[in-house]
């Protein structure tokens, strides 16, 4: 057991670390260096970590070697991400260091698919991927898919997805199959929290919260350095908490949730209401038209975007209550949300919450593509894959 | 490192199986068994666990002695739980192994007092305390304190409390100073979650939430079985959760609080409204009569009480839309609050969570006394006197 900890945690700090001497490896976990110099021989033996190296390289004088480095072998596994977005699949593939590859896009032709014309369709789109890279589906190891909806995560189990026509299903399972690789699913939000945490602003701290916003509002949780998926995997309904008794209709069939006052379709509803609004038009175009006439002053225009804002500091301000956070991080595409970031509905979430004799938790906006998500799809890939390398190792030395 | 690991690891689960033989302790933790009879015998030699013969005690073949469990040694510390409400001390004394010694209740003549004054009535207290037991305030190892309001636990900081008349102060150190004991504090919901972990209802539960119901609303959080605090120490303040965009007004300041429409006072600035409402009546007597008026029929009254349950219900669905807890617990001293635990309340709370293909999470109700609460601090204390004494073992050994 203390074995499988120390490869855990030496893993682990050489990944954050990117190279670190063996002494240094010691003294920041605090694992002896007898054991450190064992656990790292047997990763060195697996291939899963290498000896670089140090830059500049002074030679150990004792000994009369080189000072080396130790840090993760990139070519020790390939991890793909796959992020469905509505009527679009974004892929990268990493190598076990965490470097991108490749990447592709593809559009998929409907907002939602049949499990097994999902499964197709992300076949076909990761050995695109591969291709892409001179490798094949067979080099993957694993697959981290980044879906919309309610998702129990460990079991791959998918109750119920915008991009998927059916639900309560297995597809996890589904995807394995057809891929003949690991399939590893999750929450897209959850896996944006796990980007941040790996590659982003998330890295240097333990307790944060990542609130997603697209056509409607995600959240992932970090607490104590790990996602918190909650007890049946389906926790972090950030867009469905409810911020008005009996308030407006929510797609979800409930009244009173946060979506239904600060999504398209929430803002949709109300813009007819607008002077110059074409209820003919696409979506996108009427929503762009509202957010213009509220910038250029229409009282109508400011009266709906404006309650949306504050709707959504309240939403904000509750989660600061419940948890009191280090950080927030604002994540999303478009910087058509971007009256959701506004200055005054940050100064809102400030008001709202519990005041005490120390600053609030900071919140940054980081604004980023689909390409992002899906890192975040691998970066998850990538934690399980490393996890099974490690349970994969002969453990009769221990 | 790993030792420890496993001192601490050992102890806990010692303390939870309450009697326990070391070759099953090896096989419930996956410490080896040389590790186990190692660790073990450090722990007997300080004292802080005990041989004890197996009920039934038939002997070891192999060696011709009695089979012994292994269990925590009462006698190695004592600690005492102090739980600060509305004009009164509760108190409890415990041993080592939990076993509860003495208890002592005491008033104290105001709703708050200063730092000073307080530390003073708790020393009296602790020593009237150790007194029943025939102890003195010498032989209590620590003190844990539950106290409502905003507290920075790590640092004994009170930021505010409703029994307290100075803000933003270090009434740990105070308190310490003033009784020469270690002094471990925190909001008092966060001692009730500690209790119900340690004693209560959640065991054998990782991840739960406890909403107490005083004149306040508070609530405790235990995820991956660790009471979380959240980053500034204050987090889990369900009370001032916000319901309401604008909504009724909040001893703390701020608008649509849900204390705003379920603590005594939101319920008393409706109250004149009901027929026979005597706004002279002592605030307990006219709640009495409001909630009375309610089961009998009152229009008026059923509508002040139904909109608080319904809020309370909107509250407990946010989270569990957020933490997808496996259990909320709802703790309350007193029985005029069953208009919050009412069955149409939690069934309302299962409306409003996102409906998914498994079981919500299991709501029990739990009813305690003031000394439940002190308990719940003893429990804290408990842990903090434990680590405290695992860290003063003797590390040469490792």
């Amino acid at each position: 057991m203390a074995r499988e900890y120390g490869r855990r945690a030496l893993l682990k700090h050489i990944r954050r670390a990117g190279r670190i001497p063996r002494i240094e490896l010691a003294d920041q976990t605090g694992i002896s260096r007898a054991t450190v110099t064992t656990i790292t021989a047997e990763l060195l033996q697996n291939g899963l970590i290498e000896e670089i190296d140090r830059p500049g390289g002074e030679s150990d004088t004792r000994r009369g070697r080189p000072r080396v480095d130790l840090k993760i072998r990139g070519a020790a596994r390939l991890v793909a991400g796959v992020k469905i977005s509505n009527r679009k699949l974004s892929l990268v593939l990493l190598d076990f260091e965490g470097t991108q590859l490749a990447t592709w896009e593809t559009s998929i032709e409907r907002d939602a698919l049949p499990c097994a014309g999902m499964a197709e369709a992300i076949t076909r789109a990761v050995a695109a991927l591969a291709r892409t890279a001179g490798r094949s589906i067979r080099d993957i190891s694993g697959v981290g898919v980044g879906i919309a909806g309610i998702v129990q995560a460990a079991e791959g189990v998918v109750y119920w997805s915008p991009s998927l026509t059916e639900r309560n299903v297995d597809f996890g399972a589904i995807l394995s199959r057809r891929l003949e690789r690991q399939v590893f699913i999750d929450n897209d939000a959850n896996l944006v929290a796990v980007a941040e945490k790996t590659f982003g602003l998330g890295q240097n701290h333990s307790d944060f919260i990542v609130v997603t916003i697209e056509s409607g509002v995600g959240m992932g949780l970090v607490i104590g350095g790990e996602l918190y998926r909650g007890t049946r995997g389906c926790g972090a309904e950030f867009g469905h908490t409810k911020v008005h008794l009996d308030g407006a209709l929510c797609r979800c069939g409930q009244r009173g949730c946060l979506e239904a006052y600060v999504a398209d379709y929430a803002l949709l509803r109300e813009a007819m209401t607008v002077p110059g609004d074409d209820p003919t038009a696409p979506p996108a175009a009427r929503i762009e038209a509202l957010l213009s006439a509220a910038r250029t002053g229409d009282a109508t225009a400011r009266s709906i975007v404006g309650r949306a804002g504050r709707m959504f500091a309240l939403g904000l301000a509750n989660l600061v209550n419940i948890f009191d956070p280090e950080l927030i991080i604002l994540a999303g595409e478009q910087m058509r949300f971007d009256h959701l970031y506004a200055d005054e509905v940050i100064a809102a979430m400030r008001n709202s919450i519990v005041q005490i004799d120390k600053a609030p938790p900071e919140v940054v906006i980081h604004k980023w593509g689909d390409l992002m998500w899906a890192r975040g799809a691998a970066a998850y890939a990538l934690d399980n894959v490393s996890e099974l390398a490690l349970a994969g190792l002969d453990d009769n030395a221990a």
